[in-house]
């Protein structure tokens, strides 16, 4: 982010203290956790959101937490196991935040194998949430080198909710491609679709270019097909909450729509993503668990049916590229995700 | 409307009441209108609006200034060319409100050719308006009984903005085909689209479905596809805001995407549109001025750049059929315009 504005960070008593993304773009206002309650219900809350920030979010708390924990001796195997759990139930697309709890997890029981007990497993949890804090900001550098090489000089491109420094420990995923085109003097501009129902591009994605010099405009999501017609979308890039195997790809509400018309319009559709994001359990984008958001989100009549998907899925075969920290795939998928995931 | 709601009305002394569906669907609070002024001020404010709508309540709120400025004995031919040319001022796409307008001003100047006088002129101008509110509601039970016929048994129609009851100065154009369908006990359900940024679909159509009994979910427009592609979409029926002499189609922003969307999943596209939504001078779409409307409709931060276009077009080829007061056109639709348009 900007100098003056940390969108995750540690507090001196080993806490974290987080960017509240809720109040964006109207306050900058911090959040301090310590707990695994509070950092649950502050991405439950989408306080931190953007799936590879919950991931480096979550281990930071669970090592926040398992430093209190350890002050009133009760910093147990056990403890590690049911606050890992606890943390990894909360939004079921995005596969970085087990990914990141599963590092920490993993972390404290060879611990506890080779120590037998808990001293020293507050350090080594610190660790490892920043060592995943630290690999995010390097990928995130690598995704934006590695993207930015997409974005031909005088672009307009055209993102959807917010894949930015906002969403990662950096320089974020599909805006880093951006930010780094910018820093190149490619004379690059956005299209931020705004991105219903709880407006993170209109709200996160235009704070976020604008503070940073990139030229930016909003529209409603509606109106990106008809700025697709008249030509005036060079090319479309999205994050990810989570790839399967074969390169499908599960993203906020409204992508797989802009996937379709990109395709019906002649223009590229690229994904990029850290290899966090991608899970090679699942064969297929039809096996990723899609959340359901509440109606108040909505904001309808009280009473008022609603269906709330947070995310859909994009096929593989829509995806003319996904951008990583390790270059960018090529269809088909399959064989550069083993690859990549070095299986 | 339901009884207990009227969307558009006569006042005693001449004037017109209007349902404010900016307030909706909150607050049912209506507006009086009596002059030109006002009624031009209800409609770019759309406190009015929809195409048919916005029409009717046009010649009627010209009648009702006429009837004032008679009073004051200052109504002459030439307030008359002035009033009417305020009124077809706004709102530029859609063609009803320059079509009623039009037949108002013309009757005033047969009149004034006639009489040579302003008197008797309140009574042709009341009657005038009258009639275009009449023919509306019998072209709506038209379109209806039309498009119902599209509707199998047990389907669910995805819609977009408010081409309902008020809409229109009757059944609606869109939504009176599943009126017509729900009354015949087709078991119809509607998913309404959102329709940012002033949210029609979720406040005015999800409104006065769920106030006449049909099934409505409402979903932000990034989700029509992700429905789309789980075959949870059986047709799409949309409004008109303006239809060019070949069949392309200016409606609200956010329907061009989903024609195309929906031939990219094979789901039928309809548009239901009354005769005065036609614009046979216009050969094509691209010539259908669309209406910028102001940043601050999309609630962004103080001095972000937003696209706000209130209307796209949808080319012709996208649309399966349009269901008009005299059946459904099938493509190509230039000979069955020329036919409907009696030319």
């Amino acid at each position: 982010m900007t100098a003056d504005v940390r969108v995750i960070d540690w507090l001196p008593d080993g806490g974290v203290r987080l960017l509240d993304q809720t109040r964006l773009p109207a306050e900058e206002v911090y959040v301090d956790v310590r707990t695994v309650e509070e950092m649950a219900e502050a991405i439950q809350q989408l306080k931190v959101r953007g799936a590879p920030l919950i991931g480096i979010a979550a281990a930071m708390g669970l090592a926040a937490a398992a430093a209190r924990e350890a002050e009133r001796g009760s910093l147990t195997r056990e403890w590690v196991e049911i606050a890992a759990s606890r943390l990894a139930a909360e939004r079921p697309t995005a596969v970085n935040l087990r990914w990141a709890v599963e590092r920490v997890r993993v972390r404290a029981a060879a611990h506890f194998e080779r120590a037998g007990a808990a001293a020293g497993l507050v350090a080594a949890l610190t660790e490892e949430a920043q060592r995943i804090w630290d690999e995010d900001v390097a990928m995130c550098r690598a995704i934006g080198e590695a993207g930015a090489a997409l974005i031909p000089p005088g672009s307009t491109v055209l993102t959807h909710c917010n894949a930015g420094m906002l969403a990662t420990g950096g320089l974020g995923t599909a805006l880093a491609a951006v930010y780094v085109a910018h820093r190149q003097g490619k004379d690059v501009q956005v299209v931020s679709c705004e991105t219903r129902p709880l407006r993170q591009g209109a709200r996160l994605t235009t704070w976020e270019l604008a503070r940073n010099g990139v030229p930016v405009r909003t529209v409603v999501d509606g109106a990106a097909a008809a700025l697709m017609a008249q030509g005036a979308i060079d090319l479309v890039v999205t994050g990810a909450d989570r790839i399967a195997a074969n390169g499908d790809v599960a993203n906020k509400i409204g992508t797989y729509g802009l996937a379709v018309l990109a395709e019906a319009h002649g223009i590229p559709f690229y994904v990029a993503a850290p290899r966090s994001t991608f899970d090679a359990e699942l064969a297929s984008g039809d096996l990723i668990p899609i959340e359901q958001r509440p109606a108040s989100e909505m904001e309808v009549a009280a009473g008022a049916e609603v269906v709330n998907p947070a995310f859909d899925v994009t096929p593989a075969e829509l995806i003319n590229g996904i951008i990583t920290d390790r270059g960018v795939l090529a269809p088909p998928y399959g064989e550069p995700i083993r690859e990549l995931l070095g299986r």
